[in-house]
């Protein structure tokens, strides 16, 4: 059985509490949240208690495992405190949106042992690990491009995305990706990946809530629109994140996405940044 | 809090034990089953007592509502004894196999007035649904024709439809229905409703479990198999259909699938079976 | 060079008009309809002479095959003239919609040997013909149900298909199909055909006029409507039929759709409808 | 009546002949290439002359339009000397592959009022062309990105695309534009247009030779491979071309694609391929 504190009772939070209280091998003994309101109803639905301060949550005895749901701007300080505890660790992306904060974190838990795992959801999704398998087994050959259209209905929000933006990069074997941003797909939280190779092909392509199909006299085919909301599309991919957690830290294996899988994409993240800024070529040194 | 008595833990008993104990309104209080190692795995997986008898199970005091999930040539006897001791009670489809049981039944609860809801499960699909929506609204203008694919690939078990079989019924208003069944469905479990109007068309399509698509030097568009099995392919049907025998029963409200509907459907399929046998047109009288 | 009469001036007659003019080896010598407008606008737009009666048409000596694309209830006569002149045939569907004319044509004409060939354009559809490839090359298995859609977005004319109809035939070998028949598909002139066996299933499946998808706020994957007339569905396969009867009588081959076949549509066309009528299962004898 | 002289008899040259000789309004007098053998071939099978020198094809009293299909050194001589002896002109893509020459050809015409138009299929392919009138109409609101798919299954030729390559446009008005494109596409000849803007997105998706789908124990929703050659793709897109020229010089009207696209079009190429050598930014100014 691991033991849990949970640190953010917001939309993501409640999401990660429900997770918790659901596995059979997890339990929520605490939560943290500035918002006393939020941890009331996160306390009350799973009967977990409330933790007055970060530290109590963090530090108590009877933890195993901290999940970091909480704003941006703690991500770094939970880690180190969390890390310190010698608890296991999720925390949720991005480790923070300054690289400075990132490293200065990484220094600080140096050489400390226990599993981090940042939560990079869509790694978990079905559709989009069975095109990542088929890429490692070369069913596709030898990989050649990727093309990923990550676009959001939702109004922006603070994020280390911009708002409408197209980049490339190229991999030091030469492959190219392609990734293109929107934050005002009306049609639906649209996210494609599609992988290219010297053999083939792979999509793994949008899914919309269910299987209906509409003909009439102007059109055919129809579908309903794309799942809305990030949580709708990948909640299973959430789940099997968290399980996925779960049986790390009992198995003392090492997560799939670490520390350095987070910080690696936020150095991915400035590099476009620099380079939309300069335009120009910008070299990446993890 | 509603207290249910479960009666059968075999592979579709131990899915009901799962979402009565995943219900926030439901408790499992008892299990019945012939197989005593059944009726363990779902008392230990779930806290329930095990009951020594159907009549400890439906008729305790402690208990609510019957959900009857045994072998078919029990269901009539369960839903008596459940409705006699004014228990709510959900019911498996079919609710038998034999005319005459199902009407002798019907006769023994005359008058007894308990919430009773037979298990279509595929009326909780939410892809149906909107078909369903789609004609009740008239959006497809009059009904004119349904074609219903129902393939399984599975091995043919105890049950009411026939192997390779084809129908074709007529409403009263004239509408055609043709249904086409199989048990070889090799590329998994072939789910299609298509409903036809005089303003257009709307087709419940099959699902596949991820949406990858490949794409190769000898084919293109490529999508994995169908789900496989029932429960994979209607599991979240399965939980809707639940979630609303539970709100039935605490608004007090008429379940929407009720034992008129399981005796229709099986005079509708003695009827196939009697033009089958007798290469007949055949009246349905309900 | 193969030189041609053509029996029908009409919308049909003008198209294998164009077929003819196009073809590097067959020439347009005479039209014959009894619409004279018709018969010059052929004659304008080819350079053929206009036949003043039936028998001019089909006994001219510089004649090698006769295309009858006049009204239904001339195929018969003009098969019949033709035969006996020696001339080998391309006749529309139907034959005749009376069995007893058929057979009489068949008594008139047996032991002469011309090329005959019925209309039946279907079968040389691309997308139909690969399905019955899969069929007859077994990538399917045995065959076991085979579901045909074919709906018309016209209103009704003379022909010898019912407006809403079903049908179940069941082959010798117990291979079930259903054909199901409208004249009201608003979404287009809907054509499908599911070829099912124990190794798996074909699809000919629909096609739109362009490979377009609209997404908006309400709908997504929308195409559009289906083509809406079977001269644009099937210009290709009319094409390949045209360009396979001239191939038959050059090269001395049997046409693969022979009278015989369009006796057998009838056949099965008239046992659909006593079965309609009598609400009987009927044995169908070829 | 338009007579033509055809420049060139290649794979090309030949496609162009049979539009021609199929064009009801259209005449081939005179073909003309280096290889006589290629120009016999065309003098046979369309009964026009064979030119001795492009001259003697160009100037010739009864030509009143000259088709470019010739290699595309040649390009920018005989437009000017088709423009000079006042003849209407169709040439194919690309004017040439060294700007200098282009713009020494801009100038020699200058002034020069024939009808020139370039060969540009894709813009008249049926499905691209209702994605173009999309954005034109604002069907999805204001334009706010473009993803181009432009994949070969054929070796590389001498082309002024890059082999395996993506490219970043950004237009005046802020719209962004993706283009890859590569020569190893083993499923067909790729050809997408994705269109999105702030009411929704059309895509222009791919085409299969037939709508057959297959469904077996490891795979469903299979489809052939994309048409292979970018004649088969876009054999009507080449078809409707051309009969738009045959159009513009009878009604007098200005081609849709000019000189001026053409030019436009090699500019961007050579952007994007200075911005490739140097890693910047490059402005395109037309």
């Amino acid at each position: 059985m691991l033991n849990f504190s949970l640190m953010g009772a917001g939309r993501i939070g409640k999401m990660h509490a429900k997770f918790i209280a659901a596995h059979p091998k997890a339990k929520l003994k605490y939560i943290y949240d500035v918002n006393s309101q939020f941890a009331e109803e996160v306390a009350k639905s799973t009967g977990c208690s409330i933790a007055s301060s970060p530290e109590e949550a963090i530090s108590a005895d009877d933890v195993d495992a901290v999940l970091i749901a909480s704003a941006t701007p703690t991500h770094t300080q939970f880690i180190t405190m969390a890390a310190k505890a010698g608890k296991a660790i999720f925390c949720e992306k991005p480790i923070d949106l300054d690289i400075n904060k990132v490293n200065e974190c990484m220094e600080n838990i140096k050489g400390i042992n226990v599993p981090i795992q940042i939560g990079f959801n869509r790694r978990f999704d079905a559709s989009h690990a069975k095109a990542q398998q088929a890429r490692i087994k070369k069913e596709i050959g030898e990989l050649e491009m990727v093309v990923i259209t990550s676009r959001d209905p939702e109004p922006p929000g603070i994020d280390y995305f911009l708002d409408t933006a197209m980049f490339i990069l190229k991999s030091k074997k030469g492959v190219l990706i392609h990734i293109n941003n929107s934050r005002r797909a009306v049609y639906g939280y649209d996210q494609r990946v599609e992988v290219f190779g010297s053999k083939g092909m792979v999509i793994s392509n949008n899914q919309t809530p269910t299987s209906l199909e509409r003909y009439t006299s102007t059109s055919t085919n129809e579908k309903e629109p794309i799942h809305f909301f990030f949580i709708e599309r990948y909640e299973q991919a959430y789940r099997d994140q968290f399980n996925e957690f779960v049986k790390c830290v009992e198995d003392k294996t090492k997560p799939l996405v670490g520390f350095e899988d987070g910080r690696n994409a936020l150095i991915i993240a400035n590099a476009a940044y620099e380079s939309f800024e300069s335009g120009k070529v910008i070299d990446i040194k993890f």
